[in-house]
């Protein structure tokens, strides 16, 4: 599982998991009713949480972040170091721009108090939760597990005086397509940012396909001079692909690189000959390509190489290979390939020769000490794949994903679900709804089998996205399955209350710079001006 | 009509009409094939082109407009002046940055040319037609009636060889809804560049509306002051209105106020009290207010002096007055209201109470000699209205719009249609398709009932639409509503012949920096990357 590799003060994604996603939301300036659904600009809700009435004033230079005596992680650990900078940021915003000096020496706050957060990190915490709780007078607030995090303001800010919390779901992630159009990297940082804010922990970077080949390989450059939109201006050069990693780490989040194949491979014939298989019409070649050619050696030795490279650039232990959407008419067109079926005792039946590359595939990613993800199409059509490959759900309405839930937690596989959050599908109105009404658990199974449920993720595919809409279409419509995948079921189980307690984030969201698009009617504090 | 105003070298508004409509994307630098549907970037489609397979190099340094010595206006008309700066930017990006300068000398172009605009202006034009035609060698472009224009880059340029041009429809309007969510100024302005650039004309500005009113009035300031979301950062100021109507103007772009009423009113009544209507429950008021009261003088005293000032502050010859859906329970829950119908023979129809209202307020505006738009709702239940009144087509599907067309100019009635058009609703895929293949002269009528047919608008209704997301779900989607307002029908009624260019628009677009949606999937040289 993601967390095992977790030790005592090394600094690692892993443990960002808990920082990012637990850091936010925890303070905020207002003056609402309590209560769990009133509680504003906090999303996800935290399992468990109780506020005080009361408000403090924070002053930006009585405030700081710093490390317990008996915590594990101490200064000089980056990723905490990087984020008490980002946090303090966010907490005192005109501090940083220098225009507070001034304005802070006429802020006359009569409770002013001095305000310190310690952090003290066990050794043996592996698991993701953490608590969070307010003494008054000091006001020193002490996470006693994990991270305890801050926001609020300079001015009179409500304090939570206790919140425990922890993920329903360790597996909640995002996917970008950079195929179907290309996205700068600017963009996909600045999803990674709004990432953090929702507590998403993985970023599926579903970073080739069909229409093209953006990523700049060591080993085969040709893949991305020929597969890309252009050669220089649409490709993930090494140092892009590092910069995404280090910047998703430094907020907690994976990155879960996908090369799918043997379909949705277009691009990649256009710089590696005889990969493609080639479509016949008749006799004779059509000039046409169809899926990744299986039957020749020299496939699984490229694959094998190109996945040798892909698990030392993507350092997580998960490897995204696709198999989905497999067009048989090119295999069958091919007279070599029809021979092989013979050879191979297959018969007519294409989906063993789907499974026959496939379990080449996984084995090469099993000898690369990488554990597999793939789209549920595998599993429907072949049940030997390793045990722990993850199977991915996509396909359909909600009663058939809770069969596909069904059956493929019922062989013993972990199953990650993404069927009922396709979020490029747009809709008039508020089809976040739809997002947060989803229930990942209900299907027929044993607890056992609902235990299998590893997460969910929210697919933003990229026909009609680019950089010009992704981010308000992906916000705060994701923040809706974030919730789902964070929270407690039943305390998250009524939309209507849920509503303006997402309408106070979305506005947070603006103030932290995601341009994340209105709910409904109304307005913010902090509007979007970007344009 | 909207040109009877033009006189010689007043430079006003109205001229600028042909300007803005007609400057753009005459020249491109491209090599696709020649013909109508592949002249890349031209959008919307002019009426008669021409273009040559020669290419020529454009030097900024050598590239210059001028005025024709017979033209009517000669430096110093400020819209002309400003527009030929803003042009030679677009078409000279790296130019304006002075970068240019240093990679010119660099450039060896063997075709070099002196590049000139002619513009001659005839004082007898008041269409907004024109002539491009471009002769070789000299390479000079003489636009004989309005004004001539250029789009290009300083690298080799296609010129398109001769041009006539002139709009389907006087009236191309885009709707902004700025009550249900506020858009900054700058929101604003950045749609009014775009709007230039797909040759709309009119910006209706639906100001105010029940969720907020933010227009700043000189006379009732307390309208925003408590009407608006908020008093101070949700406003437009008599400056801000000013600055929108400006920047319009120089884009060849009128605005058309809306002040909608007796309906869509709950936020006048926040500052302005006894003029909604108390409802009742029962025989005691419920504290809950209706439409516009219609049976007190000081409502209309109120109306009168406000329309005044509206009309003072929007030059344009109309005022839209709303006048849709306005819900009649409020008014039969209120005695005095039944004891006024009672008194004015009205017997139980509301719609005459709410005819009765509409005829005060459009003698209101017939009195500033100003012209009326009204929603279809006035015709409806009504109709001795002022025969100049333009009627606002909103509802319903296509078979319905289409008799709404037929009857209302039977009725001898201006039309305006924007029912086609409602580009809120969104959908997943090409929905542009649907607005493009409008027919708006498709139904039952004379020959002159379709030239009562005067335009057509695209509304942007802001439910769930604000700065976050208004550039995306306007562009190019709105654009494809553009072109069948402005081009010959004929000529563009194949859907996917008019795909590719409108793609190319939209990359065009994006390098003009409008935040434009993808169509599908695909690339642009220039992407966007302000995130």
């Amino acid at each position: 599982m993601y967390f095992a590799r977790l030790c005592c003060c090394v600094c690692t994604s892993l443990l960002l998991v808990g920082l990012a996603h637990k850091n936010f939301t925890r303070m905020c300036c207002a003056s609402v009713p309590l209560g769990l659904h009133s509680v504003e600009g906090v999303w996800p809700l935290p399992q468990s949480i109780t506020s005080s009435p009361e408000r403090y004033p924070l002053n930006p230079q009585a405030f700081y972040f710093t490390y317990g005596s008996q915590s594990a992680a101490q200064e000089g650990c980056s990723v905490l170091d990087e984020a008490f900078k980002r946090y303090f940021s966010l907490i005192f915003p005109d501090y940083s721009s220098g225009r507070f000096y001034s304005e802070v020496k006429f802020l006359k706050c009569k409770n002013e108090v001095r305000f310190k957060v310690l952090l003290n990190l066990n050794v043996v915490v592996v698991q993701s939760d953490y608590t969070l709780s307010v003494s008054a007078g000091q006001a020193s607030l002490k996470a006693e597990t994990v991270w305890g995090a801050l926001r609020g303001d300079y001015s009179i800010c409500k304090i939570y005086l206790k919140s425990t919390d922890f993920p329903r779901f360790q597996f909640r992630g995002i996917l970008l397509d950079t195929s179907r159009h290309y996205l700068p990297v600017q963009a996909i940082l600045k999803t990674l940012d709004a990432m953090a804010f929702s507590k998403f922990n993985v970023f599926h970077w579903h970073i080739v396909d069909d229409p093209s080949f953006p990523y700049q390989s060591r080993t085969f450059p040709d893949l991305s001079a020929k597969g890309a939109f252009h050669p220089m201006t649409h490709i993930y050069t090494q140092s892009d692909v590092g910069r995404v990693i280090s910047f998703a780490r430094m907020r907690g989040i994976r990155v879960l690189p996908e090369f799918d194949s043997p379909g949705h491979t277009q691009s990649w014939g256009k710089g590696q000959s005889d990969l493609l298989t080639p479509c016949y019409s008749g006799s004779s070649p059509s000039g046409t390509f169809g899926p990744v050619n299986p039957i020749l050696p020299s496939t699984y030795k490229f694959m094998a190489t190109l996945f040798k490279e892909v698990s030392s650039v993507f350092p997580d232990s998960y490897i995204h290979l696709g198999g989905d959407e497999v067009n048989f008419s090119c295999w069958k067109s091919n007279p070599d390939v029809r021979a092989f079926m013979l050879k191979m005792g297959f018969g007519a039946d294409f989906t063993k020769l789907e499974a026959y590359y496939m379990e080449n595939i996984v084995n090469i990613t099993v000898a690369l000490n990488r554990t597999s993800i793939v789209w549920q199409d595998v599993f429907d059509y072949h049940e030997r794949i390793p045990k722990d490959t993850v199977l991915h759900i996509w396909k359909g309405l909600p009663a058939s994903y809770a069969a596909e839930l069904s059956a493929i937690t019922k062989a013993g596989y972990r199953v990650l679900l993404a069927a009922p959050w396709y979020i490029n599908h747009i809709s008039y109105g508020q089809d976040w709804r739809n997002y947060y009404t989803v229930q990942p658990l209900n299907f027929s199974g044993t607890e056992e089998q609902k235990k299998l449920v590893i997460g969910g993720e929210v697919c933003m595919w990229g026909e009609y996205v680019d950089a010009t809409n992704l981010t308000p279409r992906l916000w705060p419509r994701a923040s809706a399955a974030a919730e789902r995948l964070w929270s407690d079921e039943k305390q998250t189980s009524d939309v209507d209350k849920a509503f303006p307690r997402l309408q106070d984030f979305r506005c947070e969201l603006l103030r932290r710079g995601i341009q994340a698009e209105p709910l409904f009617v109304g307005h913010c504090k902090h509007e979007y001006q970007g344009v």
